[in-house]
């Protein structure tokens, strides 16, 4: 398959055998390298998330049915089949809405596809540049799919992390199994039985079984088609497919146009916050204020944040109770920043938004629209009790398209959430050398063992 | 809850609690029997469907990740854990489309209830009157939320077996348990993360993973629940909840509007023969004229058929190439009448299609349309070569609503199936006797040992 063929009407085709004809060495080093980020803060995402409640309980649910203990869980004791392992930790892997983000789409990408690779390669011989290779695609099977709807798919209601993701599962799984052509394309259609999630579970962990089941959904999706199940010629664009299905006016062009030329998987955003996009400027912004001026919370009269409408139309939130509400509230992110002068899982946690303190300095917190503000920026000023004020401008804050975490930016998030979710995983360090230099492993499996206590 | 309370908007709360404080006593006894019905007709169309290749590709692919081999797979020797079990009988009894319908939403609402409860019942004490009151609420939740966004959603692309199932499955398994109103209100937040199933992937064997997803998916919400997993609380009727998304202008009444007084399990139907409904009047036609006059196929000049225009824009179609596609060709249906006297699933097979006596006779068949037919009658004429031609007139067939399968016939069903899919099956029969006994059982899950080799 060509990287040339025009867009046309039959998309699950050519993305099918775009997948299943792909080859390693065809892939731009940035691509390579992107996957490899994806996965290095995917892992990080899932320690932290391994101790959240949503998935002690639905581990607690799902171990008592388990089959052999063939593959890890990241961040815990115990082992599942492989099945129930991509359910798992794709759930831990996403819960706090930490791990990479597609800015176009709010796809998280790699926690339905990641998982799935990771538990079929402790189940059976995976190479690492196989297992990158996988994730590269369903990544981009997920994004390329998510863009064909956007925005009215996630508008109405869809959770598009899960109901792309189990697509991209499928895909990654797919060619990791050495899928053909039809085979890849019944995986398609396997997995669009499976398409599943609701916005309407965010802020509840219902949203967890959504992720989960799309990981679990596309391997399994993959491994029915690699045993002869079939479906639909056209699972994505047949007129009862998903794109027209859950799609107003679906872009096909958007899956099948420039494939293997243009790369969705670079488009992929890391977050330095756990908190929504808009939020970054602002935290930028109050970290350096505090740190190149040595501000303390209680000499503040006034925080006042000048910003693209998005970002007053989306943060100004005051008031908000739980630490998911804490995620989207501007004032709660100026508060942090100057109190802790950092903006972590724990400065996100339903005890920092109920600290007196942090309620006391969200009350000081003021914003303004200003003509010429990008979403990725802003201008913060802050008015001291003294008399004394400080200004500074942001743009193309950390974890934005342009101003993408650096490598040694995503270990530092990786060994703080590793710190803050599972510090009980003494090996846990070892994997980020490992996935740094996955490609030269024989045995992507192996690297699992670093994840567990 | 008492049944009097006015249709509002808070729908899934109202479900929620009505399933919750349900006694099995308050049930009327049509309802109870209704609840029998469905199962043993369940049972029937499971051992059909369990040789069917679908379900031995997922069997072959998903036993390999079994957990305990607690629970049995209909017609199969091999026994799986619950949730497995759950997922592939419920894919088994929907395979051939044979299992109860709904005819209002076309929902087959036993296949994704009632294997999440026997699997159940294998795994943990279930009583049979408990069993049976979990499957009524079942059936009864899926069909009144299938109401709800009828017709829109089937029309859509939306699978409603699958898609609406995993709410039957999990107030089922949730009553079985039970679980108490916020619990239940729980379950049905967690299968709205996994309600999937599109209309592209009927005719292929993709769609039985959707169905069996359903199942599995209900199993596991209600189990998640159960151990504190929390949903949204407006899953059905929220702003981004399952009606709202998968519905055009849900009718939200549906849902809530006479609980415990208008049952929809009693506006199930059990299918005579393996075909559209559209066909039944055919058939009971064709079988009636053969039998009362002693037609032969070679003498036959031609058939045609007087009926409702949905008749003809539905069936005419003479050229069929597949056995499915001959599950909706009032032409092969008046051949295979004639020719074998009968019309099970032999008689819908691609073998049966391709048989030139049976291409021979369909090229006979003509359609018209006439004022004042339902359609759930027709009037046939057959003209022999001798010149002489009989005629019938058919009100009310067999199967549909006014022409109910009667006891005895779902038993003679059952009989048949077995011989058709699962012959091995020795003790099949006593299940007969043990679903019509069903409420007086203390284990209803030891009636699974019947339906194994």
């Amino acid at each position: 398959m060509s990287a040339h063929i025009a867009a046309d009407d039959r998309v699950s085709a050519i993305l099918a055998a775009f997948a299943a004809d792909s080859r390693w060495e065809e892939l731009p080093e940035t691509v390579r390298h992107a996957a490899r980020r994806s996965l290095l803060n995917g892992l990080a995402t899932a320690f932290a998330g391994s101790g959240d409640s949503a998935i002690g309980i639905a581990a607690r649910t799902m171990l008592p049915f388990t089959g052999k203990p063939e593959a890890s869980l990241i961040g815990r004791a115990e082992k599942a089949d492989a099945m129930t392992a991509a359910f798992l930790n794709a759930a831990a892997m996403n819960v706090h809405d930490f791990d990479d983000t597609h800015i176009r789409t709010v796809i998280h990408p790699a926690a339905p596809v990641a998982p799935a690779l990771l538990a079929l390669a402790e189940r059976q011989h995976v190479s690492g540049a196989t297992l990158l290779h996988g994730l590269a695609l369903g990544i981009e099977a997920a994004c390329r799919i998510g863009n064909a709807v956007s925005p009215g798919h996630y508008a109405r209601g869809w959770h598009i992390t899960a109901t792309c993701g189990v697509f991209g599962a499928a895909i990654a799984v797919g060619k990791v199994l050495g899928l053909n052509q039809q085979q890849m394309l019944h995986a398609l259609g396997v997995a669009s039985a499976q398409a599943s999630g609701l916005v309407e579970t965010l802020g509840f962990m219902a949203k967890s079984i959504g992720v989960g089941s799309a990981s679990r959904g596309g391997l399994l999706a993959a491994l029915l088609a690699q045993n002869g199940l079939d479906g639909p010629a056209r699972p994505l664009e047949g007129p009862r497919g998903f794109l027209t299905v859950t799609g107003d006016k679906p872009d096909l062009a958007e899956v099948s146009g420039g494939l293997g030329t243009r790369w969705e998987v670079l488009r992929n955003i890391h977050k330095p916050y756990p908190c929504g996009v808009v939020l970054f400027p602002v935290i930028d912004a109050c970290l350096a204020l505090k740190k190149e001026h040595g501000i303390r919370a209680e000499e503040i009269d006034s925080v006042t944040l000048y910003g693209h409408p998005l970002l007053r139309q989306r943060t100004d939130r005051p008031d908000v109770a739980t630490g998911r509400e804490a995620q989207v509230s501007a004032q709660h992110a100026v508060a942090i920043c100057f109190l802790a002068g950092k903006a972590g899982l724990e400065q996100f946690s339903d005890a920092a938004v109920a600290d007196p303190a942090v309620l006391a300095l969200r009350a000081r917190v003021r914003m303004e629209d200003e003509a010429g503000r990008d979403f990725t920026g802003v201008r913060a000023t802050v008015a001291l009790k003294s008399g004394r004020s400080e200004e500074i401008v942001i743009q193309d804050a950390k974890g934005t398209d342009n101003g993408p975490l650096s490598d040694a930016e995503i270990e530092a998030k990786f060994r703080a959430l590793v710190a803050y979710g599972a510090p009980q995983c003494r090996d846990a360090e070892k994997l980020i050398e490992t996935v740094w230099s996955l490609e030269s492993s024989d045995d992507a499996g192996a690297i699992m063992a670093f994840a567990r206590p």
